[in-house]
């Protein structure tokens, strides 16, 4: 019956959506994100009111970036906007006069793919999200899993090598330094400057240096058939494969959902994330094997998530 | 109300025990383990009948080494018994006339020690058993979580040193090579063989030479303050506390429990675990900790566990 | 003008070689390894004296796996013959009555390349030879470098990877336990389990499980387009290659050769060598490179090389 | 009987001075280092003509951070001044009018130490310079080895962490980004991050925050017994010892020479690294031990060396 709001804070806009019970959104409304911390809280509650105006709502769920307390309320860490210990739960209520949620937004993006996307039907599912960095969202028995505390699914930051690339957390070696979108460059512009001959098309797509290669430019080329492209993608999918083994052993679900700017490219990335994962899976001969699917809803996950989670309470 | 039993197949012998609700353990019999599957079968339903005679028992609950299916009726794969696809549950019903649960064995000590032992009072809770291998269980929501196929929480093939360690399950790098008793030893041995003059309290403990160092002569020697062995522990602690890092951003429980063997040595070992696991806890300014606590129920857990999961069914 | 005999000791023969100051080799006579230490002087000394009896030799080299003194004449440790402080070339020439040279046998290969194979007109040139593990040797300056105390160009056992695999020597993560015959068949196994749909040619030609995997299968099956064998030669030679761009970064040398088993596939192994080497050399662009060559005298090269170190004194 | 000159070209200043054949300097002229490559040309003729004015030169030795080309006349690359391909040696002698050596810094103060210092006597001595990076330098046969084209003994960027740190030369995993002073703070803020109850001297010495703390601090720190601070040094000289190990296997050197501001703490550093080094070293129950010594000529090695290679020519 009831309609909620989600709202999504990007890194260059927030985005607040009016959304039914079967996950589709009936109305949007974005706004640049600001640069204080307090003005993101305005911004926020600015876009509810202008998405609620024509609809009766029933709750709000905000998505943010970074540690949110076991409550749902207060936003004990974000990386990107300067709150620490936020109470942001209280500060929207008491403006907008709704029941808020708060979560993390990748928790809202698995939520959301579980709900209306490709974990439709399956009780235990585990999400990773391939953006700039890597985040994720565990759901076991059809519920979200956040922790004891609220900080679960920091997948992103497992350490998969001792000693290794340093992390934005402070630590060394995380799984996102080696499966995302910021590594999948990293790779390209380390092997098209060792190796430039065989980066010609991925070259000519940007402005000719390695550092000025994107990550449009990989996919771009990746699709062509451009040798360092094409080893990009597959050093990513290395990482990706293996950590998703891992993660078999760890939570053994049904499927793992690959979401995120860097599964836009389907089975490109897809494929040998399979192979990867299937290469690194501990007693693959004894056991089910998980499915391997692709998100389906692509950058609204974390919106519709984020409403359904408010309607759940 | 009533009395269930709990089997555990350990290496050398079978023990069946009669457990109350309280997790008390009543009577339990022993018997050595055959050396073949079918006489596994065979002495564990008479270890169960030897030790029912005097009771009124409503279910019994086998923990086994090995992959259990979801159904927690056959057993997919057991390393060291050759069991696969083993219809175990069946077989015992059939032949003692009771309700039978099947279940992985580091699981049922994991929920022995969440019920009776140190994890009381914890909804949230991961176990981690550092005893020749490494093993474990989780425990969400106050529900035991074995996965979508029954095979979750297989901590020790966690890869955590990619082209590491070859280990026996195939893969190569698994925590369990680097955090276990085997792995303890093998610390010893190497030091003790490079440096001899700092381990020569532990090489005399043993018989003179690297090769006949055992665990308990590291734990006799690391009380003692013998370097090698003080720094075997260290070494393993160090792998300990960096892998229960990793669990705590994947589960983020309130708590560890740190059982098995190795865990017998109390402080010793779980103090530089506790450290390690502080050093490298992602964010750890910005979140509350779980505990790593020590398990209390020793050798017993895996039987009285086995026993309460039958009770619940 | 004269002439000089060089021996190679190996796993399963002895052989001995009448050797000419061009390096032709004008007579060879072999034997079967003894198992015993005092069976394989016996032997050394029967092969040169079947050699000897048409010929008029100056001197005898003679190539060992394992330590040699920094004299030449002691070989201080043999991991496959039980020799440990052995005067070989005492006991040798007190039998012979021929000045004896004993020197390790990848520096026999190495030195035999030099003089007379991929390695003539290079004046600092390094060895790999990729047999069942990985040896070497160093000239630098037109000379042999030994070191000090006669153990260097051990090339096999630098640590490529901390915490890695384990080694015979005793030590962890040594370069030919990634770049051997050894490791590259390890892949091809792990491969073909994980991904037997990836093998099938290379199963087939085995005796169709992966433990039936050997060296030649994988190089037929790889001459064949085979995924899992092709993909095989690509590990070892990502390992290869980046060792290769270390040895580089010290040595510096005009040139590398690549001998052994592994290299007799040609431009299979060794193009992706070549592509991995400049993928890791370190200022690439500011230096000149280091060529990559295959080795030409085969399984000859250390038996030639023995007798002309032997002409050399 | 004739004097030379020694230029050490450093971040802040450049340092020239007469040296005598005993490795004595006579006299020394620093100047500020010049932001623009064009002005460090000057400012290396001005100390020199400053020097010189009082005595009878024969030669001028210039030790630069960089590659140096196979003639020790170009500067093919330098990091830290922009010099590509850079004529030093046309150019400095057109100006001065004196026979000019180039040679690569790091083999500047290796030579040094060997001619003059802790290498004495030894015919084969590897140095290593643990500053803010790793270099070093060769020995072999009473000779500076500086490989076919110049870039030997580039030590700090062997690979000793697959997929490891990136290094500013643009590869992963570099040594130096693990055995050197930049390494050390890095160790250091790191745990005084996670575990700042561990480093409360440490912290004090700084300005009371992790990124406040400074080599010198962890030097005071680590002699007072801070335990963070202490466990710095420890994994620093894990690193270089284990390093150290695989330059024994390649090189098999009399002895090691630890020199660079690292090193001034002597013992407090040499004794970890050498335990470390005997604790990696392979076969050390066969092969003598090289011997690991503190450097002794401390900054002005290379200066030193630099003269006294000008005087070999």
């Amino acid at each position: 019956m009831g309609l909620t709001i989600g709202v999504d804070i990007g890194g260059t806009k927030i985005a607040a959506g009016v959304v039914d019970e079967e996950g589709t959104i009936l109305e949007t409304y974005k706004v640049p994100t600001p640069p204080s911390a307090d003005g993101v809280t305005d911004a926020i509650c600015s876009a509810v009111s202008a998405v609620s105006s024509h609809h009766t709502i029933e709750a709000v769920g905000i998505g943010a970036a970074g540690y949110v307390d076991d409550k749902r309320a207060t936003v004990l860490f974000a990386p990107n906007i300067n709150w620490r210990h936020e109470p942001l739960k209280d500060k929207v209520e008491q403006r907008i006069g709704l029941p808020v949620v708060v979560e993390n937004d990748a928790n809202c993006a698995a939520w959301g793919e579980y709900r209306f996307g490709a974990g439709q039907g399956h009780e235990d599912v585990i999400c990773i999200t391939l953006g700039t960095g890597l985040g994720g969202g565990i759901i076991i028995g059809n519920k979200l899993r956040r922790g004891r505390f609220g900080v679960a699914a920091e997948f992103g930051h497992i350490r998969v090598v001792p000693d290794g690339l340093l992390c934005g957390c402070g630590s060394q070696g995380c799984w996102e330094q080696y499966a995302s979108g910021r590594a999948l460059v990293r790779y390209a512009r380390q092997r098209a400057k060792a190796t430039p001959e065989n980066a010609a098309l991925l070259l000519a797509l940007g402005d000719g240096t390695p550092e000025g290669i994107e990550g449009k430019h990989i996919s771009e080329a990746a699709r062509q058939g451009d040798p360092v492209a094409v080893d990009s993608f597959r050093e990513l999918a290395r990482w990706a494969g293996a950590g998703l083994a891992d993660l078999a052993s760890l939570f053994d679900p049904s499927a793992f959902i690959v979401g995120g700017g860097v599964s836009d490219e389907g089975d490109l990335v897809l494929d040998p994330i399979r192979k990867s994962f299937k290469r690194w899976l501990i007693g693959g001969a004894w056991r089910p094997h998980a499915q391997v699917l692709a998100a389906r809803l692509g950058g609204k996950a974390g919106l519709v998530g984020a409403a359904d989670l408010a309607r759940q309470g």
